[in-house]
């Protein structure tokens, strides 16, 4: 009689898996249990310890609703977010990184021709986006669609301030012609904290850190036979760079503010997008 | 610029933590980034099997309420809450073992005299529970206190049907006296599924596992200057006591049920408390 002990504690628990269980399932749960028992085991949790790991969880599942995702915010705070986005995101070098998508798409932005000012609330220091989609060549990609959206000057989202801001603001999707160049009129990203009235800005509280995000513009690129992008372009000089409370950061998405042209905007973001071809 | 990477994941997120953290929680929370990291990197975890993992856990921590505690199943299931229970209470070879405490304890079970009737529903075949409290050289130990809990003939606790079963039914508090013996009159425990109609009873299912637990008796022994015990006896030869879903039988905690003397009733089941003197 195979019983469990302290020292066969793994075996004992994935032994216990039926036969005709998904192969990938039983994969990633005897790993899942294998390193949440080394876990215990490492630390010699304490039942004390145990129970507040129980009800911190609880709190967790409870603080999310259709607006608020808490165990995303716990993933990406301890960098699972990032390590999976990485894992799954391997790229040659020279093209563009990924980074984490963030709660904060909606799938339905409007489509615009290019130079559209997407800023709509009249807040924030004006900023041309510009810059090409082109292949590892650096051949120009047409028909590539570019989705992008951002924060306003107090640091918001739209969707965080449906009474406040105008729908859609600092959002749009653009799409190339055969010279593969993008350019739109928004602001100036500026920094922001993730929500940190739950759970997640208790742990980051107790662990001295702070719940900042860089300033950053994100950017969903997409071309028929091409890798798709999720990524940020991230404002260079920024105070949270090197601690971005989510960890998405890569030395590759760091663009560098220019001053714009007399009579247009007050900068200028240039950045191109090297897609990888799809297998 | 120590940024991000799959190489460096553990350290950039574990090189985040303040100065003034404390300690213990510091240990804790960068064993936990390590092994949540190595896990998501053994199985090379995809974008859609996190998604997967967000959504389990999220309806996990809705599932639960001032009834129901679906997190502490999940630990229950995968072993955790037995392994941590382990970790805490070595004992030395021939105490008595420790296993779950289970979520079924109320704090405010009647006091009787030794010999009472537990069960109050009139259901079940009779049993008497009688035994010792001795310590390790066999001597007995008065004024300890024997807090015992079981389900009833349909498998469920008094506090699972508040409106079906008496009040405290299957429960109560002995005190022994200086010859360290205990007796009490309740039924032979049956065995019953764990609440499997949540997501801990969906994954049980993907894994090809059943929700059963085998039928136990809950004891709680407690004298002053020893080492609590919290354990359960176990119904030998019962159909899950190789697979207790939630991984609590010791093999020293199996108990035989003999039949019980003629009048009095059905079956006896005897069992010595071996209590540990505190350091």
């Amino acid at each position: 009689m195979a019983l469990f002990t302290e020292e066969t504690s793994e075996s004992a628990v994935n032994s216990r898996m039926g036969e005709d269980v998904n192969p990938r399932l039983a994969t990633v749960m005897a790993s899942l249990v294998k390193h949440l028992h080394a876990f215990a085991k490492d630390v010699e949790l304490t039942q004390e310890e145990w129970g507040v790991a129980i009800d911190f969880l609880t709190r967790t599942g409870q603080m999310c609703d259709e607006n608020r995702q808490e165990f995303i915010l716990l993933s990406d705070t301890l960098g699972v977010s990032m390590l999976v986005d990485a894992i799954n995101h391997r790229r040659p070098s020279g093209a563009t990184e990924n980074t984490v998508l963030g709660p904060f798409h909606v799938a339905d932005a409007p489509h615009y021709p290019m130079g559209q000012i997407i800023s709509l609330d009249g807040k924030g220091e004006s900023c041309l986006f510009e810059g090409r989609v082109i292949d590892r060549q650096g051949s120009p990609i047409e028909n590539a669609t570019i989705d992008v959206w951002c924060d306003n000057a107090d640091g918001y989202y739209d969707v965080q301030q449906p009474d406040v801001q105008p729908k859609f603001n600092n959002r749009g999707i653009f799409t190339t012609s055969s010279d593969g160049t993008y350019s739109f009129r928004g602001i100036r990203p500026v920094a922001y904290p993730i929500p940190d009235d739950g759970p997640v800005g208790q742990m980051l509280a107790a662990l001295g850190r702070h719940p900042n995000r860089p300033a950053h513009m994100h950017f969903i690129v997409s071309a028929p036979g091409y890798e798709r992008i999720i990524t940020h372009t991230f404002v260079d000089g920024d105070e949270w760079l090197t601690s971005d409370a989510v960890f998405g950061v890569k030395a590759s998405l760091i663009s560098t503010m220019e001053p714009g042209e007399e009579g247009d905007t007050m900068w200028k973001s240039s950045f191109d997008f090297i897609m990888v071809e799809q297998d």
